[in-house]
């Protein structure tokens, strides 16, 4: 098979487009060459990404895979004229059906991304990332109520990662609590979580991968040993079981299954959906 | 115009299928209900989705917009022939015309999230992460060599979320050093610093708004003061161009737009493109 190079060509930051173009190349066995075009937002940027995509081509000697998402149509009829690449339309092969569908026209705005960072949205997002961040691993029980979830779980069980990318994606202020061997000796929850029970949501792991996960950090420890992991899994099992805490397991999860799970339990009142 | 209703739905988490059609529907003056249908992996599962579809369709008395990335032809099917919504697929629309190009059947495989986590990318986000947060803030000069990125700046110019961000999104180890005043006094770099000239990249901001953004947090403060912050902005912007740091303006972008143009500069070389 010729080598092949993808193009991700947008008047914003092209990250929509790349994202969802790289989950339909995931569908084929190639590993194509990648080139992110972002910000073509004139003719005569256009006329320089065309330069560059015909170049991939000679060299190659292969039809580039152009995914776009520009939607100035000036710079699209530029691509769609004279690039001697696979054009890709990922905007414009939706918007006609739906312009005809919604009986409206679309309104060729550029990008998600540009002009947001005045919205309500965008700051409200931002304000969660920060939050997430102060509330990661217990840090501080100031303005836990304000928290739209509390992740509790041992530690190096994802609740970081999870938080971070619930803040970041969805706008959701996330707190995240250690559950620790002083927890399981009382055998009861920490005492500054109890109020907000409803807003729990435990992670679990099996015991072998989170004594993988902890020998990376402190290799022959005994916070890493195998027993110890199997202790803690098990008392911060049976102590959400108590609570009454709803609770999913990690091991073979990303950060993105994780969140739509746990998006589909809890339902924060602030998303709209 | 009637109310709508958007679904979004996929065997996987259907994070991309969402993101990529709030996307498209930004393009429309509309603001369509969204309900979001993940992990429909089975026929079972299809029947239960047509139902919830057909439901709104009724209460709307409008055609629900399904944007769909199901890549099980069965469960397709059952959307295909059953639902009364207008379907998107956003996936299929693409791919047929792909595998025609490269002369290869696609995979089918489902989701880009599953099954990821034991992948060696997969792992290496996580850890840029990790990275990422250990090194926010200029909390350590510990492994400050590994990082893929160091980005400078006064208090509260963007540099944490956009960290964030890089590692979330692009999975890049960011370090983040704030510039204080005891390094304007000295007129120079913060020496842990200096050994990683290239990998350094500054933030600024407009000395109002960041002003705006300080007494957020610490209302009628010094430090939040416009004097203030003006004196820190032009005395960071002074120190970056004397030591031939590159910067950009976080004033009115996003997290998205300075990433974007972050990565035009400085291509970090673990990343593919």
């Amino acid at each position: 098979m010729p080598h092949r190079t993808a193009f991700f060509i947008s008047d914003g930051t092209g990250i929509t487009a790349e994202t969802f173009a790289n989950a339909i190349l995931a569908q084929f066995e190639i590993k194509p060459h990648r080139i992110r075009l972002p910000f073509v937002d004139s003719v005569d940027k256009a006329h320089q990404a065309v330069h560059q995509i015909n170049h991939s081509a000679k060299v190659d000697g292969s039809r580039p895979l152009v995914f776009t998402t520009v939607v100035n149509m000036e710079v699209l009829a530029v691509l769609k004229s004279e690039c001697k690449g696979m054009l890709i339309d990922m905007f414009g092969t939706f918007i006609a059906p739906l312009e005809a569908e919604l009986g409206i026209k679309s309104n060729h705005r550029v990008g998600r991304f540009s002009d947001v960072t005045r919205t309500q949205a965008y700051h409200d997002r931002i304000e969660a990332i920060n939050f997430t961040l102060a509330h990661d691993d217990g840090q501080t029980h100031v303005d836990l109520a304000n928290s739209d979830l509390i992740l509790i779980g041992v530690s190096r069980s994802g609740k970081t990662p999870t938080s971070l990318y619930l803040a970041m994606q969805f706008g959701l202020k996330v707190s995240n609590y250690p559950l620790i061997p002083e927890d399981f000796e009382r055998r009861q929850l920490p005492p500054a979580l109890v109020p907000f029970k409803k807003k729990l949501f435990g992670l679990t792991i099996q015991a072998e991968r989170l004594s993988e996960i902890r020998h990376e950090r402190k290799a022959n420890s005994r916070y890493a040993s195998l027993v110890n992991c199997r202790y803690e899994v098990s008392e911060a099992e049976a102590m959400m079981r108590r609570a009454g805490v709803r609770w999913l397991s990690t091991t073979s999860k990303s950060i993105e299954e994780i969140s739509t799970i746990i998006l589909q339990e809890i339902k924060p009142e602030r998303l709209d959906y």
